[in-house]
């Protein structure tokens, strides 16, 4: 599960960033790093012609992908052998408001990933992805939770997806107009967007002396939610 | 484009919730609120049965959705001519932890459009989408900005898609543990997340006397951005 920071995912027609290609990332740390910054991924597949988009949260484990839900879900069904998948996280950094309207843009960073799904049917790899579901986000979290019961394990079904190619898209230069564009009295700015979190709030049925564990401290109020996914992700593998 | 609030999107095997079907609602008015909150979208089509899912900026005409790019993309190209189209955008607004791993969830409001999106051709409808392409984000903006050429005109695609179904599924209850597991000394709790602006950086480059006009208001600092971003729909679209 190791790697070297030079490994790259293999370029092909699919994964190719043809628009921009400046912008375009395959190494290995690049594309992980965006996808270990967020629980939410939009995963697409097709049906009889059809495309589908269905959000959902995913996590990695080396250059694997995973995901779950229901067994009786459409989504699962349709992914369970072999079908193809594009999986792709994006993260919105800031809008940018330029001079004219087609250099109207955003600071983004987005990957996109494609495999082949397989329903996870190995009971120990199954039985990995019910701890990793909870402790790839809260590390050691599984530990401290009433176990999950064979019959909770059977109604869900996990996902998996070896990544064949990804692109990692990444657009960070703020402002960008056309030369001489600068020229015109025109205002121009870049609004900086951060997904940030709350301040928890503990459920309201807590017993008498259950406090909030140390291990959460990585999820405190008003830190950037891509940090927090991305430091619980080193703690709880810290191979990457 | 006036509607009634009861109007709502027909149903089929498509759209239709399967699982947690109490969390579906149909209507223009919870599907167009999430929509109208978002600048972002994940739009999925199918290439020679490969699925493909593309983060692009979109926004809403009455019931009809819109986005754009270079006119050499590949999304673009294969979008053209009546394909099917899924485009789903997804708000993430708390992350729940709770006493059991399958009882982790999220606090989301999502919606699925299903339709065929086309190619904008007729010249009228293109201008149109020109200018909303950033008034729609910021009212009125294109009347101070340097005007759109011929060719950048000619070089941008603007893609549309009439809704023809549409689900919105929302979770908003935080902790919704097993009856038996609130009497489990385990802590358990909802972390709220919002995504919020941070403060404008102006351009460096701006002539002297050039200020931010007041039609940015509504993008300040520390504002959520779903709320700037559906106030500005409806100072440009008071309609709806």
């Amino acid at each position: 599960m190791t790697e070297g920071a030079s490994t790259s995912y293999p370029l092909s027609s699919r994964n190719r960033v043809k628009r921009r290609h400046d912008r375009g990332f395959y190494d290995h740390e690049t594309v992980h790093r965006i996808l270990d910054s967020s629980m939410l991924c939009h995963v697409s597949y097709v049906i009889d012609g059809q495309p589908y988009c269905t959000p959902t949260f995913f996590w990695r484990e080396g250059t694997k992908l995973y995901w779950h839900g229901s067994s009786a879900s459409r989504m699962l069904e349709n992914q369970s052998e072999g079908q193809k998948v594009c999986l792709t996280v994006a993260h919105l950094d800031s809008l940018v408001l330029a001079r004219c309207g087609f250099n109207h843009s955003a600071d983004y960073r987005a990957v996109m990933v494609f495999g082949s799904a397989y329903l996870v049917t190995d009971p120990d790899e199954k039985q990995r992805a019910v701890v990793a579901m909870v402790d790839r986000f809260f590390p050691d979290r599984t530990a401290s939770l009433r176990a999950s019961s064979k019959q909770e394990i059977k109604a869900t079904s996990f996902i998996a997806m070896e990544i064949e190619e990804a692109s990692a898209k990444i657009r960070a230069k703020g402002v960008a107009d056309d030369d001489e564009d600068y020229e015109l009295p025109i205002y121009a700015e870049k609004i900086p967007v951060r997904t940030v979190l709350g301040k928890p709030e503990p459920c309201s049925r807590l017993l008498d002396g259950v406090t909030r564990p140390d291990s959460l401290d990585g999820y405190r109020e008003g830190r950037v939610l891509d940090d927090a996914l991305r430091d619980a992700y080193f703690v709880q593998y810290p191979e990457g």
